[in-house]
């Protein structure tokens, strides 16, 4: 652990003192200085969150997202932008929901909810049932049938606030997004709420999607806020008989043709081996996404942009991708390996933006071992922007199915305190995204693509 | 540099493979797990933002705040809160400022425009003349006299924005606020726009000190937002007669009793070596001083806090001090100095909060090199919470003047991409700030705390 004491001293002169570092470093921070005084992600995340909005897999407004991010990749000096077809669920919210608490079959309080993703509605009389809370599925299991049955269960899932990677606190206490309706409708209940996947508290409801089995019945399910959640938990523990109301007008629709957007830059001496850049388009339908993941596919367009204007050209092919569907569906990831696998296309690498545009702290690399050594060696280019976690982990959803064709993966990790504030609720706004933060990313990931186009993996 | 490889490996045995770090690993999980569940720093921010706000020396709000955070030290459990008294500078705004453009002397265009801290009014009329854009006191001295006088200088000194450590950005530009109205009074300015010292492109303009120089005029200074200075640029570009009128009602009044705030736990087995920790509790007028410095106070506060409410006695005195007048003056930083070459105090160690409440990045030593090695012994029992560098700095200007006293001195540093574009103006408010990484900053700073009291320096 001794060299960290002197990372300060290699910040200054890294490019020298490591063998052919001088050149990468020079040309990294050109590329950085580029971004960072001309970047264009920042006015373009505010084109796809001001002018489009929530642009959920399916909707009119994806639609134009798609139209929009094409044009931008245009405008960004793409040499080739295309449209790659895929079919995505359409789900769709209807009109807003209602939920409410009873005591005693009077005295209402209003609930801060939304359906989650996918589920079904509740029919137009709405749902009403005792309400019964559970902090975990060893308890939903234990109290059974013989409580749950007629019931509304109540999955009171905090997310951990020791965890200091907040995606870890997501990983465990998702769990009741995502399998909690499936699982209380295997005891007869007859609906659920979730605690809104937030790591603080306040009034907004965060959707996301959920998975039914098709072994249970299928069973309206909303989440509701933090504040909520914790004012519920504390009536309950009063042991007053509490009904909840629950009234959601969602439904599945068809399916609806959508897209991938792609533009490339193709490569000068390798154009067959391909490095994918990208996020997903989609949002949920409350939030303009932002944060999740508008800051991704603005950050992809960003690296077209300086590579472009700088006029670098690349090695080997840069494609930068926007994901149609990952909320929902994944049909775009799946769509994009089906065509690599198809045309036989030369995945060299891939590396996805889906957490966020906040501070670059990481990169996570889901690689064989001798790849994960040579991006480990380039490792202290990275510190000066930021940088320092390169740790052993998943990528992204979007990329991932391409470790099936062999593909080296990794993700992009900014800064994860305040990425769950937002995650899927209505203030995933644009205004919580920082330019310099935003364009700070775009510099380290077209780092990354610029050494992976440079010298292979 | 081979380490920084296994430093994921480390998270999760740092207390395990080096000597004695176990229990040290242990401990801080500890008081980190302590913050992050029952933290009551940003509840006591909200409190000052919202219940006191702006608490610029001298005025009533500071007087409420020094009560305030007195009661706050007291509850987190102190053993002892005393105020410690020093005369302050008392600067009033008045009236708000009026600022505009004229054309051909029409087409007015009006400004966002703030009196930088400490200037002179303007009078009742007003001052009114030609502006003379520079861009560098180079530009400045080479126009001199002959095109200066009479005239009023708008300093356009943007902040670099290819600096990674933004920091660095401010002090370079901050020369325009700093020295700008009296390098322009030299010359025979009659008055001085400064473009604000802001990392963002946006309508708020930001206040801070000036400082005027006693052999040239007083003359009024502003800062304008940064829109408006790159407006202005572009139309004094196109080589039109601008003119600009400038009215500001401020003025200095007599100093004014006021108070460092300050709380201590004593030290169990050398309560005679006493460890500092602070930020400063003044504010400027026109801010809820959330980033500045109202976060740094209550993350000193949240150790005494959660060091009482775990029942740890240091065996060192950890003192949480509120400084009055960072702001404007430095009294309550030169007050602490005083009473401790007078006390005798042993003042081992000091740190200081006062970049902002963002997510952990840094700590800045500045110390002999013993102890800084010392502390770089411990820096792994960091990593698991986001603080890498460990840099050789400055701390904080609060403490500084207890280098006088050979202290080792230490500034916390957070993130700094988005502390300048709120930092002295009317968007420095308690909605900037999150409350994980506020307290995730007050974590790191407790450990540190905790490792210097335990082991000294």
């Amino acid at each position: 652990m001794k060299a960290i004491s002197t990372i300060f001293f290699f910040l200054f002169c890294a490019g020298i003192t490591a063998f052919g570092q001088a050149t990468d470093s020079a040309m990294i921070r050109k590329i950085a200085n580029e971004i960072l005084q001309h970047g264009n992600a920042y006015e373009n995340l505010r084109y796809l969150c001001k002018k489009i909005g929530p642009r959920l897999s399916g909707s009119e407004n994806a639609q134009k997202a798609v139209l929009a991010t094409a044009d931008m990749l245009r405008k960004a000096g793409a040499d080739t932008v295309y449209l790659q077809p895929c079919m995505v669920p359409h789900w769709v919210r209807g009109a807003k929901e209602t939920a409410y608490i009873r005591f005693d079959g009077e005295n209402v309080h209003n609930l801060h909810a939304c359906a989650l993703g996918n589920s079904v509605g509740s029919g137009k009389a709405g749902i009403s049932a005792g309400v019964i809370e559970v902090r975990s599925f060893d308890e939903l299991n234990r109290l059974g049938e013989a409580v749950i049955k007629g019931k509304i269960v109540f999955f009171n899932f905090e997310m951990n606030p020791t965890y200091i990677r907040t995606f870890r606190a997501y990983g465990e206490s998702g769990i009741a997004r995502r399998n909690g309706p499936a699982q209380a409708a295997r005891y007869g209940a007859i609906g659920v709420m979730i605690r809104s996947l937030a790591s603080n508290a306040d009034d907004y409801p965060h959707t996301g999607g959920t998975q039914y089995n098709d072994s249970f019945p299928k069973i309206p399910a909303i989440a509701i806020s933090t504040n909520d959640a914790i004012w519920l938990s504390a009536e309950l523990a009063k042991k007053k008989p509490i009904d909840a109301y629950i009234k959601t007008n969602c439904e599945m629709l068809p399916d609806e043709p959508s897209f991938n957007v792609i533009g490339e830059i193709k490569g000068s001496r390798l154009p067959g081996e391909i490095i994918t850049v990208g996020g997903h388009l989609d949002s949920w339908d409350l939030a303009e996404g932002a944060q999740d993941d508008g800051a991704g596919c603005v950050q992809a367009i960003e690296i077209i942009r300086a590579y472009s204007s700088l006029k670098i050209r690349p090695v080997r092919t840069i494609r930068a991708v926007m994901f149609m569907n990952e909320e929902n569906g994944g049909k775009g990831a799946q769509a994009y390996l089906d065509e690599a696998v198809k045309k036989k296309e030369n995945h060299l690498f891939a590396l996805e933006s889906d957490a966020g545009g906040f501070t670059p702290r990481g990169i996570s690399l889901d690689m064989k071992e001798p790849q994960r050594n040579k991006i480990m060696g380039w490792k202290n280019l990275f510190y000066e922007y930021g940088v320092y976690e390169f740790t052993s982990g998943g990528s992204g959803s979007d990329i991932g199915p391409l470790k099936k064709v062999g593909t080296a993966l990794a993700g992009f990790s900014p800064d994860s305190q305040r990425y769950f504030d937002v995650h899927h609720a209505g203030s995933d706004v644009f205004e919580t995204v920082s330019k310099r933060e935003l364009h700070l990313g775009a510099a380290n990931m077209a780092a990354l693509i610029w050494l992976v186009s440079e010298y292979g993996l």
